[in-house]
C-alpha cells in the first residue's frame, strides 16, 4: 500500500529515517522535457535548513541533494526521479536511556504499539526531517510549474506565534524577517515572544499561511479529489499540524450567509470577486482567486521542563529531552507548507489536463 | 482516475446527481461474512434526512436505500456493495433563469469553468445530495466495526453555532435536541439563535465534533496515509467544509510545549494520557485515547437577500436564491461527519490488519 | 482496496452477481462533453447478448442498460456515469443441490475458500454476466474515443476454435459470420465443429485476437503501467481466460533476431514497419502500427458429461450440469474483448495527455 | 501517477536508468519485525548477474545492493524500504552514431515518440537492468513469505528455447544446469543450439515457467484484482515479454470441457484435484495447488546482422549492434520471473489478511 506516497499524477513516495544513511523521495509521474538540476532544488532546502538564525536549533545538516535518475542532460525524461539527501551527523552516539522511554508528544509510542519496532535514533521515520525529501520533491514540482502556469506565485509565511497574530499579508515582507511572516510589525513581537520562549528552554505553536496566487480557475475535482480536500490531507500530513484551514477557514462558523458571500463581477480576463472568503476555491474547484491555506503546528514536544511518562516495560519515568531543539518548529514548516502547495497545485494542473483537456469551460478555465 | 472514491481498503465511490434518476455508492473490499440490510443503512440516512425539525429545509426526500449486489442472504459476501437511492422529486420545473446564472459560493462557476457542462438543477454533482451515499456507506462500515471493534463508538454534534459555543461534552445529551449537541445549555441558545437567522431569511455557519471512543491503539500509518490526513481529507471533502481539527486543532499555535504535553501514566490496560490535546493520534497513529476531530461549515449560500453575480455571458445580474434551504447546513453535517469518522477508522483497521497482522506492538496494540 | 476497478484515468468498477437484482459498472474520469446515451451502449451489448443463434445458450437476458448518473442533455458532465443492467430473469428454482455441491472448473471451491460464503446463484460475482458491465463501460469508452482519436478503430474475432485456426484477417469479414471471425473459410469449419459439440453436449475452447487500428504512437508508460502489461491484464481477467500475447506472442520464443526484427523505413507521415511481430508495441509504447491482442478462453466448464467433485461437507459426488450453456463461450467473449481494448486505450490517451500534453516527441507522436 | 510502481499492499516502485548514477526500487507495506539484510537479497542479484557462463553477456556489473531505509537492527520497521544499485560502469563512451539512430526492437523510437527526449546510453530506463531492481525487492518479499507462508516454493526456469521444449518438470534439477530448465535432456539441447546461435551473432527465444508451490488456497480477488490478472501483468511487464500463460495457457483453446476438467476428490488436508489444467487458480482465487506461469521472451533486438532502420531526422540507415549481448536473454529473466511471482503472492496473502482476515471459508482456507 502506498501509505509513503501522495498525489494523483505528480506522485511523491517519500523514504528514510533520520538517523539511517540517507532519505529521499522519488517522484513517479514528472513531465519530461523540464530543465531541471540538483542545485534548483538545493535553494529549497538551504530554505528549510536549521541554523540560519537564533531562532532555529543549532544542528548541522548538510542536506545536500543528488539527483540519481530521471533527468539526463538537464532535463526531466518523463522516468521517476529520484532524489536522495544523504544523512551526514550519524555518529553513534549513547541511546541507552532514550531507547527504552517514550518521550510525550512524539510518536515513539504509537510506532511501538503498531509496529512493535522503534528506532529511536531520533525519531525515525516519524521525524521531521522526512520534511527534507517533501522540500525537494516541491523543488521539482516548482520547476514544472513554470513551464506550465508561468504567472504562477507560491508564497507562505508565520501568520501566528504563540499569543502574537499577523494582520499584514504583505508578501513582499517575507523575506526581510527570520519568521517569512508578511507582517513586519508581527516580526518584531515574534523575535522578542521566541527569545523570551527560547530562554525559558520552552517551545510554542504557530500558524503558517501559504497562498498560491495565479492558478488557473477550472482545477480541482469532485468530491474526494477535490483542490481543498489535498490541500488538508497535504498540509495535516507534516509533522505536528493539528489544523488546517481554507479561506475563511474555522472563523466560517460564526458567519452568516450575508458576511461569507463572496459577490461576483465580471472583469476584462473572467470573473472577479469582491472578498475571498472561499479562499480560492468553491466546490473543490479554483475560481482563479488566490488559493489560500492556512495551518496550525504545535509547540515543540521536546522541553527542558520534565514530563511524566512511561518505559517500554510500563514504568513511570520523568522524561527531559535535552539537545538542540527549534522553539518553534513552525518557522522551518513554511517552506514544507510551500513545498505541499505546488505539489498539489501541479498535481491537479496535469490532472486537468488529462481527464478534461481542451474540452474546458468558457469563462476563464485552464489552458 | 478514481477521485470520486475514498478509503484504501474500505474504498467508496459515489456517482449521482442531486436531480438525477438516483445516486449511491460503490463499496468494495468489505469483509464477508457481515450481517447486513437495508433497514440498519435506513436508521442513519433517516438522521440525516431533511424536514425533522423547523431547524431544516422542509424538502421531502424519500432516502430509501436499496441494496443491489454484494450482500446475500443476509450477509455481506465479500464482492462489491452497491447502495442506490432513487430521487424521487425530480419534478420538471422551470430553471430558466438559474440555468444561465452563477449563485455566489455556490460550484455552479467553477464547474462551468472547468467543464463546459453545468448541470443546473439544484447544484448537480456538487449538491450536499451527495451525502446521503456516504452516510449509506458509513452505514456498512458501522456493521463491519461491530464485529472487528466491539466496544468503539462514534457519535457527534454540533459545538458551535455562529457566535455561541459550546463547552459540555455529555455525549448521551445529543439525543435530546435537534442539534445533537453534547451540551443541553448550548442547545438552547442554538434554538433562539436559529429562529431569528431563519426568520432574517439568513444562514449561519457551524462547528461540527466527532469523538471516536474505543479505537484501538496502532492505527493510522505513516507518512500520508496518517489517520489525522486521512479524518482532515474526509472532513474537508464534505460539501461547505473550510477547517478541520484534531484534538487541540487550531488553538495549538497559541501553546507552549509544557501547556500542550500529554503525560503518560501506566493503567491496567496500558497507558493512560493526562489530558488530549492530541486529540488521540501521536505521528499519524491512533493512542488508545478519544479520537477527536472538529470540522466548520459555512452559511448556507443560498439566501434570500439579494446578492450580486454574473451570467454565463458575463452580465451582472442580482442573485436572490428562493426556495426551501437549511438556515444552519452543519445540523445536517453532523451524521455525514460521523460516516466519515467510521469509514476511515474501518479502513485502517483493515490496513492494519493486513500490513502488521499479528507482528504488533506490546503495549494495548491491536488485536 | 478497489479490486473490483481497472484504468489508471478511465477508471471503471463493477459490481454485482448474475442473480442479484442488478448489475452495472462505475465510470469515473471520463471526459465532459461527449455525446452518450443509453442506445449507443445498447449496440454493444446486444453483441454481447446470448441466444442470436444456435452457437450461443438460449437463455433470455434482455439486458438493458440504463444510464443513473453522470450524463445530462445527452452529454457527460466529467463526474461518475452510473451504468445499471437489471437482472430480469431471477426466478427462485430449485438450487437445493447445486447449492451444497462445487462444481468442477468454477470458482464454486474457491470463493468457498477464500470468503465462506457462496452466492450458489449461477455463479454469483464469478459469473460472465459481469462482463456485460464491461461492454457497457466500453460503450463509453468508444464514444470517447471518437472525439480524441477519430481515425481509431477497434475489431475482434474468434481466430481459433478447437483444433480449427484461422489464417486470413479480412476484418470486414466479421459481420458475415456467428463468430466474428476474420476468415470465411475457418468460418465454415468452425460451425460445422461446434455442431458437433453442441450435439455431443461437450464444450471447446477458443483463441480471439483484438486488433486496434489507427492507435497514435507514444501511447503507453513504463514500466508497470505497459500498454501490453494493461492489455495482459485486461485480457486475463475476463472469465475463463488462460493465456495473452501480443504480436507474436508464444511464438516469439521460437524466433531467431533476424526473423522477428521489425525494421523501420521512413514514410510520408512517419516511420512505416516492414513487419509487426511486435503487435504495435515497444517499451510498453505503441509505435503507431495496429496493436494486435490475442486471448485464449478455456472451454466451457459446465457440460453434460459426468466429473468427480466433492460437496462443501467433504462427500464425493458426481455432477452434471444442466441447464443452457454456450459450448463456445469464446464466441461471446469478442465484443468483452474489444471493450476492454477500448478502455485501455483510452485510458492511455488520457495518461499521456495528462503526463506529457504538448511536450511529445517529434517524429508522429500523439496530438 | 504511480507507472512505475506494482502490487497492491506489497508496493514496490522501481527507478533507474542503465547508465545512471544508480537504480533501485522503494517497497513500501512491509511488514515489520521481518529479518532482512543486503546479504539475503545479494543472493538473488548474483542470479540474476550476467557473465557467469558463456551464455551470457560479458558485461561486468557488480550489482551490489546496499539497504537505505526501512530496515533497523536487521529487522524491517514497517516503513518504506529504499534499494539501491550503483551503477558502476558507467564510463563515457562514444555515443554519436547510435544517439541519432533508432534500433530496431528497442523502445528507442517509442521514447523518443512519446517524450521527445531520449535517453540513448544503453536503453535508459527501457533497459533490462531495471529489473536488478526488481530481484532485489523480489528477495525482501522472499524473506516475508518465510514468516507468513513457510511451506512456499519459488522455483523457475527455461521451458523452450527456439525450437527446443522441455517436457520434464524436475525442479531439483535447476541448479545442475546454466538454464535453471527443469528438464536435463533439454539442458543438453539448448547448450548446443545456443552454441550455435552465438557464434552465428544471432539471438533467439524463450519461455519460462515459474511455479509457485504451497500457496494457500483462498488468495486472489475478484474481478480485475484476480491472482492470473495479477500474475500476467507482472510478468508482461518485464522487458521483451510478448505472451503469459496460466496452467494450460494458449493450448486451453484446443481442448473440450471433458478434456480440461480438473475432476475433485477429498483428501486429508483438504480437496485434491486428478490435474491442474487450471494453473492452480480459478476465478482468479488459488485451489492450493500448484501456481503455474509461462511467459515468453522474445530474442534479443541486439544483434550483428545488419537491420534497416531510420534516424531522428527520418534518414535511412543500416544497423549492426556490436557489443556484448545476451544470445538468449530469457536465460536471466528466470530470476525476474520468480521475484515477480515472489512479490505477487505475498501481495495477494497480505490483501487477504487484511481484506477477509479470520473470515475465512471451511475447506483449507488461509490460515
Amino acid at each position: 500500500m502506498s501509505l509513503n506516497s501522495f498525489g494523483h499524477m505528480f506522485r511523491v513516495t517519500t523514504w528514510g529515517e533520520s538517523h539511517g544513511p540517507a532519505l529521499g523521495a522519488t517522484v513517479d509521474g514528472c513531465p519530461p522535457g523540464v530543465p531541471v538540476d540538483a542545485g534548483m532544488l538545493q535553494h529549497w532546502l538551504d530554505k528549510r535548513k536549521p541554523g540560519k538564525t537564533k531562532f532555529e536549533t543549532q544542528r548541522r545538516e548538510a542536506d545536500e541533494v543528488r539527483i540519481l535518475s530521471g533527468v539526463f542532460e538537464g532535463q526531466t525524461t518523463g522516468t521517476p526521479i529520484q532524489l536522495m539527501i544523504e544523512n551526514t551527523d550519524q555518529r553513534s552516539k549513547d541511546y541507552g536511556t532514550i531507547a527504552e522511554t517514550f518521550r510525550p508528544g512524539h510518536a515513539d509510542i504509537t510506532y511501538w504499539q503498531k509496529y512493535g519496532i522503534r528506532d529511536y535514533r531520533g525519531g525515525g521515520r516519524s521525524s521531521a526531517r522526512e520534511t527534507a525529501a517533501r522540500v525537494a520533491a516541491g523543488g521539482i514540482a516548482r520547476e514544472v510549474l513554470k513551464t506550465l502556469a508561468p504567472g504562477l506565485r507560491i508564497i507562505g509565511g508565520l501568520v501566528q506565534m504563540g499569543p502574537h497574530v499577523a494582520h499584514a499579508r504583505d508578501w513582499d515582507e517575507v523575506e526581510n524577517n527570520p519568521f517569512w511572516t508578511p507582517d513586519a510589525a508581527a516580526a518584531a513581537h515574534y523575535a522578542e515572544y521566541l527569545d523570551g520562549i527560547r530562554k525559558a528552554h520552552s517551545s510554542v505553536g504557530a500558524v503558517i499561511e501559504v497562498v498560491a496566487q495565479g492558478v488557473p480557475a477550472g482545477i480541482g475535482a469532485p468530491v474526494y479529489g477535490k483542490l481543498d480536500t489535498d490541500l488538508a490531507a497535504a498540509m495535516m500530513s507534516i509533522n505536528a499540524v493539528k489544523g488546517v484551514e481554507i479561506g475563511e477557514g474555522m472563523a466560517a462558523a460564526a458567519l452568516t450567509g450575508e458576511a461569507n458571500a463572496d459577490e461576483i463581477d465580471m472583469g476584462p480576463d473572467g470573473p472577479v470577486y469582491s472578498s475571498n472568503h472561499a479562499g480560492g476555491i468553491l466546490g473543490g474547484i479554483s475560481t482563479g482567486q488566490d488559493v489560500v491555506v492556512r495551518f496550525a503546528v504545535k509547540p515543540t514536544s521536546s522541553i527542558l521542563t520534565p514530563r511524566r511518562s512511561i518505559t517500554k516495560s510500563g514504568e513511570s519515568v520523568e522524561v527531559v529531552t535535552k539537545g538542540r531543539h527549534d522553539p518553534c518548529v513552525g518557522i522551518r514548516a513554511v517552506p514544507v507548507g510551500e513545498a505541499m502547495m505546488a505539489c498539489v497545485v501541479l498535481d491537479h494542473i496535469l490532472l486537468h489536463r488529462g481527464q478534461v483537456g481542451a474540452n474546458r469551460g468558457a469563462i476563464g478555465g485552464v489552458v
